[in-house]
């Protein structure tokens, strides 16, 4: 067993996942659900407005992001979920098929104060397109389970 | 024609949209496919969780946030975009069937020093569950066009 506990979170960690190809038609169904706006469901008017053609919605990302979170670590770690978001920042638009990695770098962890079982890691997740670019980043806080404790 | 442009924004505005309800097979499709950890996707399993339950992935209310933006406002605004997200909270765990509402606040305005054809919008962005309770919320800023400009 190799499960990760808030111990095995030290600063300057990183973990690092994919290549992961976003196919234009995943991209499109997220859009038609969550984000129906042009730039995100139809090639020609997408090209129309300031993205200048189709792009991925800035929420289908975060749901990349997420998925290669747990992918990359916290399916086999005491995760106990997350308190929300610090920041977002989408810089480059993400095409269809663009193939994106993730890397997450944890940037401070701390003991919780009110429950000793539990431990707090801030992360800074990148998401690097197939030409090294970084095409957004969030920071935010996960919880961890500390190890030898009792749930 | 009602379109929205920058200058509808003004400070105080606020946007309402909802109920919506939350399926339960919708909620486990999303964690399915961006957010599989088990207080998001198994009954059983989520109840060993912190959560007491199962639980909707905060990134699933993030995508139901922002349709909701699309469906109350944005699809008949000069819209724009976004550049990012400066805070997340999610407060209280969102249950399947609950039903939501979003409430769209506008907390802060101001013109475009680089593209005068462009403002700036914040919102607080929160979501009401079918108790009155703020399950969620976030702030972002939002880019419209400005009336009269060309685009």
């Amino acid at each position: 067993m190799s499960k990760l506990f808030w111990e095995d979170f030290y600063q300057g960690r990183v973990f690092e996942h994919g290549p992961r190809r976003l196919p234009r038609a995943e991209m499109i169904a997220f859009a038609a659900e969550f984000d129906p706006q042009p730039m995100h469901l139809d090639e020609a008017a997408a090209r129309a407005t300031m993205m200048g053609g189709l792009c991925a919605s800035g929420w289908y990302l975060c749901g990349i992001v997420m998925r290669m979170i747990v992918d990359a670590f916290a399916h086999d770690a005491a995760s106990m979920g997350s308190p929300g978001v610090d920041e977002v920042k989408w810089l480059i638009p993400v095409r269809p098929d663009d193939q994106v990695r993730l890397r997450a770098t944890v940037i401070e962890t701390r003991a919780s104060k009110s429950r000793p079982e539990m431990g707090i890691v801030r992360f800074r997740h990148e998401v690097v397109n197939q030409a090294g670019e970084v095409v957004m980043w969030l920071e935010n806080p996960i919880l961890f389970g500390r190890r030898g404790a009792s749930a």
